[in-house]
């Protein structure tokens, strides 16, 4: 698959509000399956898993077996990237201020 | 529209190729559509206007008229937002961690 292809896949994952919704829910800690579909409950179980499948396959959600669960992770990196791509140029702007500010700690005596 | 009708348009808009494309071309510099349609000259001027038209009604991109020329300019606010709802938790420690470096800096005595 190109890397416009695996883009491609990115954004037509979260053009469905029950995937942001799904990534919302994930935000702060992975999830079960089961968890997942219980959140969700005015869909049935097989819509969950399809709409946790389309993430998983544009890279936005990893899962990982644990005995007889799968657990949802948000994998926030395809965000860092759309970020970076169209605001990298100003992002950078604030790491030079960090870069700044670092070099300009590690002149100052330590005892100071 | 509602705000979730919106947030497609976004998505649905960064869903194509050629659209990004677009968004490259205009990430350093307004362009006019003249500018973007002889930059885009395998396509012919009337799909480039359609997909410059796309990216306007999702937000992504801010159009004015000068003269006889249309500028366009990027409108990075829609990326800003992806990220922030998404990894705003984690740029929060950046943040953190920025405040932080800041309050040091203060304390150290300003002949040091």
């Amino acid at each position: 698959m190109s890397s416009d292809d695996q883009i491609d896949l990115v954004f037509k994952a979260l053009a469905a509000p029950i995937r942001r919704d799904l990534m919302d829910a994930l935000k702060d800690n992975p999830q079960t399956t089961g968890e997942l579909c219980a959140r969700f409950d005015t869909l049935n179980r097989c819509t969950v898993m399809q709409h946790i499948s389309v993430l998983e396959d544009a890279g936005l959600v990893i899962a990982r077996k644990q005995g007889r669960q799968r657990w949802n992770c948000l994998n926030a990196l395809p965000i860092k990237q759309i970020h970076d791509r169209w605001i990298g140029a100003y992002a950078s702007g604030a790491v030079d201020l960090l870069a700044r500010m670092e070099s300009d700690m590690a002149t100052v005596p330590a005892d100071a």
